[in-house]
């Protein structure tokens, strides 16, 4: 057995909670004996949805919360006013240092604005990015920045650079992984004033495998392990993603009920189709870090169920065992210095 | 008979040219006999590709010029240096009056410094927007900007909305379009500082049908008819369509060839699928107009055929009859008067 790894889970937050939360909560716990998971939210609710699984009282916490934190909520506000809801309560725990890790499928904004103000920076950071991973056809990639950092300055960028190239190679085992930064042309003297003020200092960045500008047009065929930007633009490419792919998908579905052919066509492909979708489903890889704060913050999508919620969990297992952010902590503060 | 319509096309310009751009010449000629095409560029190769055609002579102008402007020149200096180049001398049979339309494959970023510089800007206009037309669910909506403007003000935005809806009303024919502006969440205090900065500058705009922020997920789906962004954020979403559609058709393809099922079941779609993919491309609109310059300026890809040069010339027909410049003339001078 290796060493304890204790993840503070907001047992009320997203549209599946708290059914689906818990039921990852428990499905975690079975396959991975290292964690103790604390469960924070309504005590009553959660034991009667605890007591449908069979699962070991040692790897489990109750911390029981009377407030909830909504979607619509405007995040500082509820972040200041709701001291005691799940996802307040959650983020305390890491910042008192009881819990290496959040997880919460509620609020974005909140679960940003509540991780740079209660859990903190680690020092030398200067904002923390949220970065999902997104597929492409070599394998998922890190979108870095998808958070609230809109207007970053270029040193955000390189630290976001930095971060990222940490998280691929000790998270998903990538060595040397390409950075690259979203630009609108290949040539060098392309871009807004940002990318061309960024661009330099990417390049005689040595800790990092700078491959220059990236093209949005490239990044779904794989063209950098590390995708760089500020995030306004990381929310229009992460979007751009669902959207395009819903709208065709649902384009094709019309276009092959059109004639008797393609319709016994599509139910010959329709499982082989179903597995391809998924491959290329921005959801699959479940939660996205928020990187550069003391402890590990994942935010899960609102509308996760018991099985995203199990490997957000896990990657928290991850995060500790590989010290990555004790590799952030050294990389960021040595160019600091 | 209508009026006459003049249009230079730049014979030289593009990965198919001059084969397809003088095929595509003809082939709009042929279907309106208003039209008056000035095809510039090498007049030995011009005369020879035309000889194949049938053609009415009396449709067809030829301006011989010795230079060839490469897509991967800087286009300042390209523009400067070539000035007997089919792309500059095309631009200047605008800016003089003889002609009232360009239509180029050739570089899009010499097109753009010219279209500014050598045809000049509508007396009002701040910049000129680039603006394709993209597919949505719900038929095409305009993008713009999609060109030079990166870092824009909010009043260039304003214009952009403004004259992307006169567009949009007399060239596609829709009725009080809706516009909206592109932002990374529904709630008027999200976005950048350019667009929070632009929201309310819209909202106060009596001349446009304001839908308020649409997020890039909701492009594809339709949420406005005039998508309005700076041209860092138009251009990502542009290669986005065009990146995530390509992509998850390779994947789709591998995944059919997985099992003899969805082989069987891949041959059967494969018609209807063609047919529903050309709806879903980017390219299908044929060109690209620049708004807001003493004339149409008109950018088809790169790789247009004939089919696509054809489409571009013949809009240029429509965008006359319309009076559209006429149309932003009067708006855009009325705001700043």
């Amino acid at each position: 057995m290796g060493e304890t790894v204790k993840v503070a889970v907001d047992a009320m937050g997203g549209d599946n909670a708290p059914v689906e939360i818990i039921k990852g909560a428990v499905l975690a716990a079975q396959e991975n004996a290292d964690l103790l998971i604390y469960l924070v939210g309504d005590e009553e609710i959660i034991r009667k949805e605890l007591s449908q699984y069979t699962y070991r009282e040692e790897q489990f916490v109750i911390v029981h919360t009377t407030e909830i934190i909504e979607t619509a909520e405007p995040p500082v506000m509820a972040i200041r006013k709701k001291k005691d809801s799940s996802l307040v309560r959650a983020l305390m725990l890491v910042k008192e240092g009881t819990c290496d890790a959040y997880v919460s499928a509620g609020s974005t904004g909140a679960t940003l604005v509540g991780g740079q103000l209660l859990v903190g920076r680690l020092k030398g950071v200067e904002r923390p990015p949220l970065a999902p991973l997104i597929p492409t056809e070599k394998g998922p990639a890190l979108l870095i920045d998808c958070g609230a950092n809109v207007d970053a300055r270029p040193s955000m960028l390189v630290q976001f650079a930095k971060m990222g190239s940490i998280y691929m190679e000790n998270f998903a085992g990538i060595k040397n992984p390409r950075v690259g930064i979203v630009n609108i042309g290949a040539e060098e003297e392309k871009g807004n004033q940002l990318v061309k003020d960024t661009f330099p200092l990417l390049q005689n960045c040595p800790e990092i495998n700078f491959v220059g500008s990236v093209e949005a047009r490239d990044i779904p065929a794989g063209a950098a392990d590390v995708v760089v930007c500020e995030a306004f633009t990381g929310n229009v490419v992460l979007k751009m993603y669902e959207g395009v792919a819903k709208s065709l998908m649902r384009t094709v579905k019309k276009g092959l009920m059109s004639s008797l052919r393609s319709k016994i066509g599509a139910l010959l492909i329709k499982p082989a189709l179903k597995d391809v979708l998924k491959t290329f489903d921005v959801e699959q890889y479940g939660g996205a870090p928020l990187l550069g704060l003391n402890g590990l913050v994942v935010k899960t999508h609102g509308s996760a169920k018991a099985n995203e919620v199990k490997n957000s969990i896990l990657q928290c297992v991850t995060f500790k065992e590989q010290r990555i952010n004790e590799k952030i902590r050294e990389r960021i503060s040595t160019q600091d210095a």
